[in-house]
């Protein structure tokens, strides 16, 4: 599917100017100065939790906004216009936007582990500007063509299906494996969607919020749910026995929350051996981290951080075999100029996934 | 080498009968039941921190001593007797004694793992007991034959070498990797002399009492000290500096204390895509675990837990290898008869190792 | 689903008397002598190569058929008796029966690769009677609970699959991955279907035969099918490049012929870092080996050796999990009475795998 | 250590015209076009079997020389001229050179095996001028600097050693693991002095040549040799069991001979699960591959490319720390005016190493 329009000379974009103020911008149209580069015309840009904490609070981590950003980083568009040694891409190709670009030169990009570079420039973290604009420029190999039955829609949530695909990557989930997940938001439900897809028959995940749980259920993401409000330990362990029977417990944990008790009782929940991956961020230090469990169990614990080589490819890969339907996980929509609307929406926590379109495209041509 | 000596019809113990009570007694001498085990004299054993802590406590983390346990667990000896399918020794033989027996049948030992498994048989560990006494059976494939050169003092600090070795494989150390340690008792030391042997070529130990930091430094057993005594993080990480130049900073990390300050600071200091072990046993939970660096370097963290397959043999061909020297560790010596005196000296502190010698023996013959 | 029958006090059993010599023989009962063993009624036996190469030439590999041989180990039962100290099974239950009991003292044992232990007792591999017999014996953990779904036909299946499975994870196949397999035979067929089940999303299957590939392809075991005959190596390099595009080949491989060629071709189809797993015995030295391809491309070549822990656990996980369908690979079926002809009409090669019954069962009770 | 010189502007240059025939040339003093990039002058080249091989065939596997060529690749040299945005290496700076620049945007640079890279661009392999003049240029992390203790003609021995060092790491040698290397030329040296580095006890080199296996044990680079002249594997098989004993083989081999014999003897003396890596080039195909004993033992067999990631700083930390001694692999000397003579020298075949000095450096400053 290769779609083809006219350029507009203009690129408006959705500006965080300071805590609580989003307007509009019209940037200057970017210019393709490297061979490698495409330029993209954003169609679809999934909110994302990191965004609403900068609109809320201006910073997100380490990062503080100190000047006025251009928002959105989970983004898919159309090729419209391609630098001179581009080999992969074509005009009207449709694709996934890879938001980071890390420093070629840099040691981490050399050996593999481009997501730890120090030079990242990554959309929408100080100071580098996000993708909720017309037009945005990246290297050919940080856009992942679309097959043509995967929608540009879907095309977006690539970004945060790509954490999921690295975090259970990172603890080499894969049959013969089975999942516990703490925390059904995004980023929860798209984990346990890849643990499914990498193999996992059995993937319990744990939430508080009942709604959440039926959704991952009926949307198949998972095959058991378990409320944890106002349980123990005790009384999840033993909700884990009636599905894990004989000496089995799960072998890998994912934790998408951040909060300290979630990973405490994740990482006991393990099998010997178990792998646990830390996805959801909380505070610089965590308490109450099972150490003995770790140790008597000879747990593995890793921390994940966005993706890497493969990530985007292998997430692409997941919606062309369809074997994951992050379609559900889109609960609303708005158009680029509901974007503030949208921001404004997201704070109710009502929503899964928050999605906002591109600026009108031109004229097909 | 091998030694031939007349056996003796007894078998004097060093029993813990209740907390703070240690005794002699005469338990009978054991018999050979299966045609894969051997009879030792045991002939060294070294003081384990945990037998100290039963002796002062009657436990040791889950562990509970109810009815009186023989102590000992870190042991050499001579081979006096063997059963009839035995292969690989022979009376007189000199060997290291590893002093826990698991399952031949469980999944744990199946699959490699036997530290795990859940039927474990460990010398000194309630129910099971130790080694200070005259005779020991063991199978023949957990008694590991020492080198000519290789005395059976040093052989009984198999032991807790293997503990190090154990810990430097799980998180696969070999040349081109460099490590940061905390604590300088016995299981530090030793940790650090197998990183040293398996190819660091930074050792960087830290501790808070300079005579050790000396002693690891005199004995050639790290490359680099540091006394944490009212030092921040900040202050250990400008020291490291000083010797990992450029982006480099350690690769693998080990803490041997169980405390957190000591856990969160080992973990912090690594590099990305760091490796650290966690073999010092603090209590259930560790607080100020630091998730956001593991996180953000990616950094993958393990639990240790005595020692398994090969780990052993490793242990021996250090020595063999004089790849590490455990003799200086040995600071005082008792005789059997001394044993009672020899607990109560080791709660001075004054020690690194101590050693006690198994029972007079026969008359060589 | 637990089924209960009467004992009957006879053990039929088809013996291999010598080359071309197949008999009924009435063996004793096997009788249970240690605590952890069951005694199986075996419902059914898949007939495997190596049986009829035993029949036809009285030898396979290195083993020779000295004495007469009951034949039979692909096989499924019903626990009739277990010893004093099983746990996990009961008497009733549908098990899959792992043909090879190893020695728990060796260290292939100890270390995780039993099917590699040097004193491994295989059934119907000489000295070591088969399966094809009223009664077997076997440790309870060589033998894998059937789910209820999941008939003993199928679970006769269980030891070729498990071929499959190991195979696969000793290249670790997994999703991203894509395959290209080498003959379309019961355990090519089988490994396509793991290959799979474990993620890959492009499966190439290749044969000399239209019918074999054409029920790969219906059987949904593979997503292509190429006929070598006649076809050079760029033919079938012409044909992968129309399935994987761009820079991308195959990253792994499986030869399950044996044959020089195949695995010529199939080293050399396979992407840089690609990996190969020999499943297909040949004689003892290959020549053709593409060594600079394999140099050139720093490919991972390995070979397989029936199966280990786990995998015919994970064989049933994937009947289980409905992940593959044996049930059409099952093509004639013959009485235990017919035993003699199935092996006869087994030499014609018109049929994928041919099914033995058990001898007819006591009453149900 | 820092050495300052005048730069002189002229390049002559070691240039193979055709077969046979090599002349000076005075090729353009390159210039920095790209910030990253340092000019070096080039102080010592060491000839490689490749170079001679241009000589005198004009061409080395699939690559032909198909116009004039400078030779030289194995090189080391004095940094007199930085780029703009160089941070780790400055003028006086006396570094190894690593001598294939990899594009930075191909996929097998992004994940860690640059080696394999399809657009690398390196030293002496046509079209690519090679190292045999007065300056290179090479981006700063192509240059490793040099300890103030290692000569610049042991800077020069880098290449070849990190040709050893990616071998022993693509099969993960370490402390633990046992060595059997066929062919003791400079390759298969350097090979084993990493294997004892990286830690293996016993290492056995095998060669046709006494003087080259007594040369390796008088060197240390080995614990053990074998003339295999009119020697049997059987005769191999008997000399490995005085060396290993009990069950013990070695757990690793290296082939750096390219014969199909060495390869087949090689792979055979593995133990189970043993690990092997093909260093030696031989033709397209390899006869006698041992198929049988890699299924039965479960062999893992690998072949190795050049080198890749971290490869070059390691070989020069073997270097820093005095792991390996690399000094009399030197064993004849000529200037750069010489360079013709030592190409007709190494024909002869009475060399380990023949090291060419660049051109007479300008006035120290």
């Amino acid at each position: 599917m290769t779609l083809l329009f006219e350029l507009i000379n203009d690129n408006p974009s959705v500006v965080l100017q300071k805590i609580g103020l989003i307007t509009y911008e019209n940037r200057p149209v970017p210019i393709i100065n490297n061979p490698n580069d495409v330029k993209i015309a954003i169609t679809n840009t999934g909110l994302c939790g990191s965004d609403v904490h900068y609109y809320e609070h201006g910073s997100c981590g380490s990062f503080k906004v100190e000047k006025p950003m251009v928002l959105g980083h989970e983004s898919s568009g159309i090729i419209v216009e391609i630098g001179s040694k581009v080999k992969t891409l074509k005009v009207g190709d449709r694709v996934a936007c890879e938001p980071g670009v890390p420093s070629r030169l840099s040691y981490e990009y050399k050996s593999g582990n481009y997501n730890l570079c120090p030079h990242m420039a990554f959309a929408a973290t100080p100071p580098y500007d996000g993708t909720l604009c017309r037009y945005y420029i990246l290297p050919e190999d940080f856009c992942v063509k679309l097959p043509d039955h995967v929608s540009l829609e879907e095309g977006s949530l690539v970004e945060p299906l790509s954490v999921g695909v690295h975090a259970n990557r990172l603890i080499d989930v894969k049959f013969g494996d089975s999942m516990i997940i703490f925390g059904a938001g995004p980023i929860g439900l798209l984990c346990a969607g890849v643990s499914k897809a990498f193999g996992c028959d059995k993937i319990l995940i744990v939430d508080l919020v009942d709604e959440k749980l039926n959704f991952a259920l009926d949307q198949n993401l998972v095959t058991n749910i378990f409320n944890s409000k106002g349980k123990t330990f005790d009384d999840l362990y033993k909700y884990i026995k009636t599905i894990w029977t004989g000496d089995d417990l799960p072998t890998c944990g994912i934790d998408a929350t951040g909060n300290k008790f979630c990973t405490n009782m994740c990482i006991r929940s393990l099998a010997k051996k178990g792998r646990f991956v830390q996805v959801g961020m909380g505070g610089d230090n965590l308490d109450m981290f099972p150490m003995s469990a770790v140790q008597e169990k000879e747990i593995t614990v890793k921390g994940s951080f966005r993706y890497s080589v493969d990530d985007y490819k292998y997430a692409v890969k997941l919606l062309d075999g369809k074997k994951i339907n992050v379609k559900p996980l889109i609960t609303h929509k708005f158009t680029f100029e509901q974007a503030v609307e949208a921001y404004e929406f997201s704070k109710k926590g009502k929503s899964i996934k928050i999605m906002i379109e591109g600026p009108k495209m031109g004229k097909n041509i």
